[in-house]
């Protein structure tokens, strides 16, 4: 029996402009279609197309699903949004590959990158991004808020600009509250902050405020957050909003 | 006479596959195609086109000459390898207007994000991004070495993956030995370190290796290096190379 192929694809930020050329041609192909329900949603049907969504959450029941699937010789695609490699399923089907079935390795797993979250919302504002940056997920089901806490103060320390990824859930609403107030302890409170929220949907909404002023009500599931630097700069314009972007030059 | 638009493009890190479609629309529209010339010559020519392919390091020069074309009414395209919000030319151009022609700021500029190195670099290895990172340029034409020392402390005690882009260039040798010093003395010697040279290029390899051993003469312009975090694994297989991805949990 020939083996199948599994690609690991990252759809984007939600418009269609982000898929890259070999996402859209591996799309094309893939026999199975696995992933986070709203992202399946994306991905069009077809005659002999499987599509598989599941509940958020369940990562790696869903890679061992598509690597049992692969292995039987179908062309899979485990979709996620933004970049698969950025806090989405590459991971996860790299730890299923390490856990199990020793067969995986040889699989044919093709891992094809997409446009992240925290690029689509610094394109959209500027280019908060243009020094060094670090970029971290609040989410605390694989971590504990003693690593998420150190982190948070070696990247202010370090002055760089913190893309902030999973910033809150409905279950866990205090994150934010407790991350944002390691901050206000280390940086001034005028530094730039953006809520970039749904970026590349439709209801997409960018707000940029400060650290002091910024109102973590507006922070949701949905919701990417920038922190900036002492570089990052905000260009007011008559008409339009503020452009965001951070000096290449550092002190 | 009517305004113009510029668009700051990504191409990706090489291969066409890595284009947006968003990307591929706006280089089909442009007239005026502006960047450093390894970049302008992967844009096709076509009648009424104009290329105009710069040195590098003039990226300020370039944005204003982009700036004036479409204040003149010309649809302009900047085009940079991987993403212009990376370590490329979206901060010059925003730069360019926070310092130039107030009339500047009523430009219709259009930021459109591509693929960076370090995510083609990642799904072809596996997905060494997959936890908490930090993104690092080692080129000290914009800041010194004592800020570069201590965004990579910073990065190491807070157990990021690290990214580290411009890590050498023929006048600038000696920088990648330092930072390599510096992380030796707080990092595992066992910790996994990637260069990956010319990623996305017909002569693209990929050398996995540990921070004790890795051999920095093979470090050059064309390379990404990445440094892994405790949490960042080996997958040996029987054929082809290792698969190299960090972990999502976290200690």
């Amino acid at each position: 029996m020939s083996l199948g192929r599994l690609y690991v694809i990252g759809l984007g930020p939600g418009d269609a402009g982000y898929l890259t050329h070999d996402v859209a041609a591996a799309l094309a192909e893939a026999q199975d279609v696995i992933g986070y329900a709203p992202y399946v949603a994306r991905v069009p049907d077809r005659e002999g197309r499987t599509k598989i969504a599941s509940e958020n959450r369940v990562e790696l029941d869903r890679a061992r699903e598509a690597l049992s699937r692969a292995s039987k010789g179908r062309v899979v695609a485990v979709v996620s949004g933004g970049d698969p490699g950025v806090f989405a399923m590459a991971a996860a089907v790299f730890e299923a590959v390490d856990e199990g079935d020793p067969a995986w390795r040889a699989l044919d797993i093709v891992v094809l990158p997409g446009i992240s979250a925290m690029q689509a919302a610094a394109a959209r504002l500027g280019a908060p991004l243009g020094q060094d940056f670090c970029v971290l997920s609040l989410s605390d089901n694989l971590k504990s808020w003693g690593t998420i806490a150190n982190r948070l103060e070696c990247a202010a320390r370090g002055d760089f600009v913190i893309a902030i990824y999973n910033p809150a859930s409905r279950s866990r609403p205090q994150t934010i509250i407790d991350a944002f107030a390691l901050l206000r302890g280390l940086l001034n409170g005028e530094t730039i902050v953006v809520f970039a929220k749904s970026v590349g949907r439709p209801e997409e909404r960018l707000i940029v405020t400060s650290l002091a002023e910024a109102d973590l009500a507006q922070v949701d599931m949905s919701t990417l957050v920038i922190v900036g630097a002492q570089g990052t700069k905000l260009i007011q314009r008559e008409t339009g909003a503020p452009i965001v972007y951070s000096s290449r030059k550092s002190r």
